[in-house]
């Protein structure tokens, strides 16, 4: 099967030029079938080639000087969606010219570009940034929202719900996810209105959906692997996934220091070093890398800014994953089989602005 | 220097009458001026004494039969103020019986009726639950508030900075914490519009309250030691708490199934078993047990349900400090140093609900 290619905004992320294209060289080391868009400085992305000959017939050069700055605002990146190498790779999208977007950029001036490029899709009152973390178990979870928005109501939790399983069946090949709400406790009567609201429509819904919904989960058994999909506003979500990142780094950060307090610790770490590494591997974000944009017109994956490039070449894999897997397709579907009315059983404003 | 006895619900926590005496026997052998109002039923008290024979005369038994449920609902909970050991409890605060009051029991129950009974001080419009968590350095970071309240506006976050800094200034020694509010970014646009009220307030007043306002700060740095007291709504503070202690769970699960996947790395785990052990210690959190409600005309302080003796101990060493330090008086002096006005610079209700 051929694939659209994938645009890739060569000048984003931390590590520049190098680390994206050997990203996108590694992918394509494992997938013969992918082709690129390197969008960016033609010289600094033609020096980057020379050291990965294979990437030669399969990509395409888009040269511009302009780059988003990591701290710039979105409004103000905005204004120069035509010159960037961010706002061009996503146009490519727009254009046809690529199937999908990757950029280790600036992810709020990410965000503002994609939308205004490819727009909200029917159905979909607004986007949300959906990431992958790893569990106790095999399976990956998914949550979303990560911070595309500040506040949701229930109406865009349904959505993120719809949006996020789709994503998860493509991830995790599971039928019907398990998918929760993020809540402060279990009970019905736990958290806002909106979270109550979201539920009891997703509780109706159940048999129509492609999914199984599992009430409310707290943020200490999101990585238990006992569910598939997190649903949460982008708040909300942005701070339990910088909680567990942040502590994910502390615990390990305090296990280097007690490895290295004694010269017993310090044998003792050398001869379990395997048993280490293995937890490395499995916490490390790059094998996790690729956060995704979900609800555009179009697929637009966002990379980390400090992944390395086997981190880079996971988030360019994630992407060709949807395009194979038709996620737009997918969740329209999904929609469509909810129905508007459903989606309109709770007051049309009775927990806007509320969390 | 004489401390007002501690009154404790002996029933609550989910290891029973034997834990909770244990702790308070465990608490005084490092004290010998803690007193006791060990309030449940007065068969399994004694029982649970006998093998604490340092506790006879400093403690008394108030008997009651009646014990709230831990998944009760607060408001039946409530009803039976006047017959559960919880309720008795917190009602020898009120009445000057004890000078605080410890319960490993129904956190929700616990907040009702301890709002119920004390009230919230003057100057406080709504109280928080504080905890307190490990970090990199030495020193503990507060947080708050953890769930006392589902959403908080600019007037309760100020509110809630002032009795953060209260409280870390008696459990770290510092003059002046490092106060930050919790947000999705450490841009001044970031978040919701309570949290940039909040933050105005906060810089306006710096020299005039006894700490160091330092802006935001997003979940992942938490834990580096960089700041000491942590304030947010008590939505975001429970999804962020719970996701630092499951990921903290998390790690540790995967280590420990690392270091036992194969002979090398078990010997290797015996050898750094030192290391670990360290680790272990740091990460308990029985060393960290003992939750604040901040904000009540009175001190009442939430042990971990599942806490073992050593942590209920902490919970009642933690609260023996609170009373010698006399925080409810600390808060009233600060919020008289800030001035009604002040905290009346933004319209009032203006955030109102949002978060």
């Amino acid at each position: 099967m051929s694939l659209p290619r994938i645009a890739i905004d060569a000048m984003g992320g931390d590590e520049g030029v190098r680390v994206m294209v050997e990203g996108a060289a590694l992918a394509r080391r494992r997938h013969d079938k992918f082709q690129f868009l390197l969008v960016g400085d033609e010289t600094q992305i033609k020096a980057a080639l020379d050291t990965h000959p294979q990437m030669r017939g399969a990509s395409e050069i888009l040269h511009c000087e302009d780059v988003v700055g990591g701290d710039e605002l979105p409004s103000r990146a905005l204004r120069r969606a035509k010159t960037t190498s961010m706002g061009l790779a996503v146009n490519a999208v727009k254009q046809g010219d690529a199937g999908a977007a990757v950029s280790g950029g600036n992810t709020g001036a990410l965000m503002a570009m994609s939308k205004l490029a490819l727009r909200t899709m029917p159905g979909i009152d607004r986007p949300a940034l959906a990431a992958v973390l790893p569990t106790l178990e095999e399976d990956d979870v998914v949550m979303l929202d990560l911070g595309a928005n500040t506040d949701a109501n229930a109406r865009n939790l349904v959505q993120f719900a719809i949006m996020g399983a789709a994503y998860s069946r493509i991830i995790t090949g599971r039928e019907e996810p398990r998918v929760r709400l993020l809540n402060i406790g279990t009970e019905e009567i736990k958290g806002t209105e909106a979270l109550r609201d979201a539920a009891s429509v997703l509780q109706d819904a159940a048999g129509t959906l492609a999914m199984q919904f599992d009430g409310f989960v707290e943020s200490d058994k999101i990585n238990r692997g006992q569910v598939d999909v997190v649903v949460t506003d982008g708040f909300s979500g942005n701070i339990a996934l910088k909680a567990i990142e942040g502590t994910a780094r502390f615990v390990t950060d305090l296990l280097r220091s007690a490895f290295t307090s004694s010269l017993r610790s310090k044998i003792g770490f050398l001869v379990s070093r395997p048993a280490t590494e293995l937890l490395k591997h499995h916490l490390d974000p790059n094998n996790h890398n690729g956060a995704v944009f979900l609800g555009l017109n179009g697929v637009v994956v966002k990379s980390h800014g400090s992944a390395s490039a086997a981190g880079v070449a996971n988030a360019v894999a994630v992407t060709a994953r949807l395009l194979e897997n038709k996620l737009t397709e997918r969740i329209a579907h999904d929609l469509a089989e909810l129905g508007e009315d459903r989606l309109r059983t709770q007051p049309a404003n009775g927990s806007e602005g509320a969390k």
